[in-house]
């Protein structure tokens, strides 16, 4: 325990995840396409925080997937392809750090709640960090998605997860 | 203690970064526009993972903005601004939840360390997780900017990073 003290960290998470998904099968697997609302809830003393992020069209969601298996497969099959690749070039929820990101649609802040369009992750889910997305910094206009190619156009539509990366088969009323 | 440890997580760190910047002043905003390279070493028992990131022309670096204010500040003025926002409206590095993410351009894998261009972020800043850039999931082409909205064009020449978020002004030889 004490030697890998050091190759871990320890975060504060400032709330809670409200999604319309109860069990980890059958979520979207992006948030993009995705119509789904989710809340987030701030813990109240964060609420604060949350000043102005009504004017971002788009935030980032960092939350923990804390549903996730425990052991660390670094070869991994992801959800859009059949084809084996390392879990740093996938976005695979089974990973050595349980850390989700969804970029999602702001539709409006009321108090310590931010509610959003684009839910892809469990209910109950705890939140790490909102960032806004800025246009110009966080788009790759250019970018080269590797394996995903060609593979992709139908994420919305098709894609679906299911539950090859979890500890249990269905979780109800979670938290 | 007992109370607040419901509220943080503990995650599994996968290596280092080790960029140019050896202090937290004058360091590039944004990863966009920077030319600084930087390596992700990761611990050589997560070297397998990196297997097809080479694929991909960029990947998004979560990491840990470990030489941070401990204190809370939910109102910040941001670098990129000389108005107050709540700080889930900024990218400031003073968050309750000291977690950085940067999208910068993969140059080339070789063993255990990632190669990459804009780097933006302290030399010795414990990584926490790599996940590719998916064009068609991760770019939002129609995001509206909140308050940086005609404030941003010049990030790359202009905007550099001050002190006024750190706990100690210089740091050097870090990790």
């Amino acid at each position: 325990m004490k030697k890998t003290c050091s190759k871990e960290v320890t975060l504060k998470l400032i709330g809670i995840l409200r999604t319309p998904h109860h069990a980890v099968d059958n979520i979207p697997v992006q948030p993009v396409g995705s119509q789904d609302v989710g809340v987030a809830e701030l813990f109240p003393e964060f609420s604060e925080g949350l000043k102005d992020v009504d004017g971002f069209s788009h935030v980032m969601l960092l939350f923990h997937l804390h549903e996730m298996k425990k052991e660390v497969q670094l070869i991994i099959t992801p959800f859009m392809d059949n084809k084996e690749h390392g879990v740093f070039a996938t976005r695979s929820p089974a990973r050595p750090a349980s850390i989700g990101l969804s970029t999602v649609k702001v539709k409006k802040v009321d108090g310590n709640k931010l509610y959003f369009e684009g839910a892809d992750m469990l209910n109950g889910s705890p939140l790490i960090d909102i960032k806004p997305f800025f246009r110009n910094v966080d788009n790759r206009l250019d970018a080269v998605s590797g394996w995903l190619e060609g593979k992709d156009a139908d994420i919305a539509s098709i894609h679906r997860s299911d539950d090859r990366f979890i500890e249990r088969k269905a979780i109800h009323n979670m938290e």
